[in-house]
């Protein structure tokens, strides 16, 4: 079965490109022409549907803009539910499009949980789920979001886990297991000094290796990868390290978060495979002058060229790091 | 303000109950004549339409059910998201039944993430959103989710929480710090050692202390609690030291998952407060043969009844449990 690292394999050679652009609408951020059409286009005006319109109006135009250049998407599911049940209708949609358009899905959802609660997270998210057919008076199932990959917060550890890796081997897609994150402040929890002499982050990282076992796809890459931020590199080889050549790295905080690309692209192997690095607010919204200190700044009504050049400026710096670190033969 | 813990000591004295009653529906243990109505009455059968209305009709006559015994009602997200839109559509119904009832409304979604991302979660689902209003043609702030409290996990630390303290703080609202689960295996990460001498689940909790610090309501008791499993009874007194006596513990495990009564109570205080326990499938799934031992078994169509028993009985031996304990003055 073709699993997600065989998809993201296809995908950057295909592209040419380890970029992953971060779909986090914020509505301040957003036109006001947009806003105003989706408000207007939209029946209930009390509740949430216009936002959930403009953002699927945005998201389509930034889809198409920087599909050449990215190999994935990564829709933020915060940025959505917040918005309840209309802003997961927006979520549903915008996965939708980029599918449409090539681009490998990754939600970003830090899903935590247990037992049957994991699961259910796991089936919603990349499996299936129990519906009642009211024709045949049967259960039957039926995939709901449908991810390619997503991204799980292993606090609970095994009990968290192990569901997420039943439906990785059953349905072909992958997790991301959140180790080292991109914040600043580091995470205290990720940063305890545990008495093997290791921090917390790098046990968990041992942890992720045992969990990935089994999960191989058809190119020999493990389908439960981890996250490590491109803001702290020097623990990119460290990673690397423990959890061996065949195993993707999902790497945020490149671009507005402040990561450079040689950074971000650190622990990256030598074939330009096991990284995907992802840009948000430093592409969709590259039109603003407070974003990328206004290297893309336009007219707000050129959002989606702004963001196609922000795409394309973030593939050729990435690759020129890969090629001067001496990787990539892709 | 009137915040969080004091509406759950309110509703404590009030329901003479520290009962909280876990909504977390499952499609398959729903009577198969609820599942049908619901399909009938679904305009969008190939969607996740007759599921939620059978969600929202199912939980509807178990919060009623319940509501005599019970203080608080904690639907578990996951088992709504994992139907889309549709399914997110019956979590916000259902909160909203259970508000109208008079429960304390806690959410389990366990969210996890960092900056701005953090605090799109602490806004859509404890604060309020920003959206276009385009009759007035200006951004406006508007309750989404609207819980009373959530379950966060902080294993992103200070960038994850303080966002969500911040919501807290302004809006009068709680969260719940997931600390020690109830899960068996229990997680490997929350039970690493590290260098103090203390485990990670420890340690966490002395950074809860911390977080809470500032959050306490009208009645003393802070609003930064933590999750602890009634499954380790015997952790629960430490939890106690590390956090004081204004700290409200969210204990899960009681019931169906084998927590017992004696150890559920073990956190609280003399007074009788500081800890809320969950039961999920113990009451909502009472009726099944496969749940509690049968005790409270019977035809499906008397489920709501059955429901009723179990909560009833439940708050009884939870009470019994803290009187044997020389605690509730109440």
């Amino acid at each position: 079965m073709k699993t997600f690292t065989d998809k993201a394999i296809d995908a950057i050679k295909k592209k040419k490109s380890v970029l992953c652009v971060g779909f986090d609408p914020q509505v301040k951020y957003i036109p006001k022409e947009i806003l105003q059409k989706a408000w207007n286009e939209s029946k209930n005006t009390l509740g949430f549907e216009p936002v959930a319109r403009a953002f699927v109006a945005y998201n389509a135009a930034i889809a198409k803009a920087v599909a050449p250049y990215a190999a994935f998407a990564k829709p933020q599911m915060a940025f959505y539910e917040k918005y309840g049940n209309w802003g997961v209708w927006a979520f549903e949609e915008t996965k939708a499009i980029c599918e449409g358009l090539g681009l490998v899905t990754l939600e970003d959802a830090k899903r935590s949980d247990g037992g049957d609660t994991a699961e259910a997270y796991a089936e919603g998210h990349l499996g299936k789920v129990d519906v009642w057919d009211g024709d045949s008076q049967e259960f039957i199932k039926k995939p709901s979001f449908n991810l390619d990959a997503m991204t799980v917060t292993a606090y609970i550890g095994s009990s968290c886990v192990n569901p997420f890796v039943k439906v990785v081997k059953e349905f072909g897609k992958g997790i991301f297991i959140v180790d080292k994150t991109s914040f600043d402040p580091n995470s205290e929890v990720e940063q305890m000094n545990t008495t093997t002499g290791r921090k917390v982050w790098e046990e968990l990282a041992f942890l992720a290796w045992n969990w990935g076992q089994g999960t191989e796809g058809e190119q020999g890459y493990r389908n439960v990868g981890v996250v490590m931020g491109a803001t702290y590199p020097e623990d990119a080889d460290t990673m690397r390290e423990i959890l061996g050549e065949n195993c993707f790295f999902l790497i945020p905080g490149y671009g507005a978060q402040g990561g450079g690309a040689a950074g971000a692209v650190r622990g990256i192997n030598k074939n330009g495979l096991g990284g995907i690095v992802n840009s948000s607010r430093g592409i969709i919204f590259a039109y603003r002058e407070d974003v990328q200190k206004g290297k893309f700044a336009c007219d707000p009504k050129d959002f989606a060229k702004a963001a196609a050049n922000a795409a394309d400026f973030s593939r050729d710096e990435l690759n020129t790091a890969l090629i001067n670190a001496g990787k990539m033969d892709w």
